[in-house]
């Protein structure tokens, strides 16, 4: 895997520096904020995922006549964009009013860095970011304007109320957490839209953006939904520190967690069974989860 | 004025009653919070200005084929997003991190009554719905997908850090503000962000959704400008409480702003010429701003 992530993930970072506006541009706080939350950033999961969808479609549809580098480029507002929502997210749930957190990746959080107000802002300010990507004129040459409109629409059900925002709220109201082990469709039902919902729009961003067929594309958002909880139950395994937070762990047990996080990959791998070999970049994806390296 | 602004006024109302979810789906409480920051609302003036300058665009496009009806239906897409936006930044706002307001509109403000946490959360999931609403397949196909991507852009550019973001961003920075008086270029920079960029951007987004020629474009978005900057100088005549702000009559005394005021609005009006008689609800909407009613 690490070749093919390692370049698209060097990509992914070109661009994103592209069409962030530069520190030296008023205001210039504001910008600074933004560069921080962004870089030098994660995994970069969600872009990969997107890419990695693209190329599996774009294969499957084109055959030999598939052209991978020009898939990437054509799906890169999308690899931006998903990245950029992702930032935000996690400014707005480091704020005091959610989780509170002083660090993030090793480094103080935005609002530490930087004061509420202007996390608040430079939050504020890459949400539209992404809408303003998958929208600008190279994204609607690229990828046609309906095809842009559409992963438009897709990434704004996906942060809304009825997604990560969504998600949130279910979150900081604390119907599952508390005293009482949570029940595992609790820890599912908060999962699919806390992290679940952003995962699953950019795959299905990438699977747009490279003209997916309706077969394709109901293989990928279904590898996606399986990936997206993997996700969450991986991570929450990793991270067991928070008393009392709704995590698979504490739902089901940390063996059985262990189990249920490599059904759901192994189901998602059988999701791409469409795409013959077409899907390489997606199994590495998954592989690397279970592996702890995603 | 009264007649066409009252009853677009209720077909806007029945429109973003249409894109929000009802408060008995869940999230309920976040529905609910972004449903209480919606209705009942002000006096809508941002999607009244898309509205209006889409029925002048389709007048002087259309000549006497011109249908107010089929351009109203394809314009609110854009009047309702616009008017998200606007909810989304009037909540965000009043946080206590920015201005720290209890009560909007007469009522507590929406971390008042629901708790800073979804308050947070209520902006955060109505600011994608706007772009939500603008790529919806209805929008898609009502303006068509290069003019529905085109309003997204527009309107994700306003939202921004070189738009109302980034005014913010300015002001809290507070450059501004401070004992000496500002300087009239600094209210007017800081006013064009926080206010003119969305001002602009519902009267831009009406003249896409119409179709408007590229004339009709630049003399919309003139007038757009110059509206922008007006309600601003109004909007600080009529609520002269704050002191040490960055206002209009701090910068250039109370009678030099309103006479500063007029000479925008008559500028706005001149914008209008190309359009003959074509423009009777922006001629409406300008005046109605100098007598405080707008």
């Amino acid at each position: 895997m690490t070749d093919w992530a390692t370049r698209l993930r060097g990509l992914v970072d070109g661009a994103l520096d592209a069409v962030l506006p530069p520190e030296s541009i008023p205001p210039q706080a504001l910008h600074g904020a933004m560069r921080y939350a962004v870089f030098p950033g994660g995994k970069r999961v969600r872009p990969l995922l997107a890419l990695a969808a693209a190329l599996a479609a774009s294969r499957r549809m084109n055959g030999p006549g598939h052209d991978g580098e020009a898939t990437v480029r054509r799906t890169m507002p999308c690899a931006v964009a998903v990245e950029l929502v992702h930032s935000y997210s996690l400014i707005h749930d480091d704020l005091p009013a959610m989780d509170n957190d002083d660090l993030r990746r090793g480094r103080p959080t935005v609002h530490r860095a930087f004061g509420e107000a202007l996390a608040l802002l430079a939050g504020d300010a890459l949400l539209p970011l992404a809408f303003e990507v998958l929208s600008a004129e190279e994204a609607r040459r690229l990828m046609g304007p309906e095809a842009a409109a559409a992963t438009v629409h897709e990434l704004a059900h996906a942060a809304g109320s009825l997604g990560m925002a969504g998600g949130q709220a279910v979150d900081i109201a604390g119907a599952t957490s508390g005293a009482r082990a949570p029940r595992p469709e609790e820890v599912e039902g908060l999962a699919d839209l806390k992290t679940g919902a952003l995962i699953r729009a950019a795959v299905r961003c990438g699977a747009i953006a490279a003209g997916a067929g309706q077969r394709e594309f109901y293989a990928l958002t279904r590898y996606a939904e399986l990936f997206g909880r993997a996700f969450q139950v991986f991570d929450d395994l990793r991270d067991m520190a928070e008393d009392g937070a709704a995590t698979f762990p504490r739902a089901m047990g940390t063996d059985e967690a262990r189990r249920y996080g490599d059904g759901l990959l192994a189901g998602a791998e059988d999701a791409l069974s469409l795409f013959a070999g077409d899907a390489a970049e997606l199994s590495d994806l998954a592989a690397s989860l279970a592996l702890g390296l995603a």
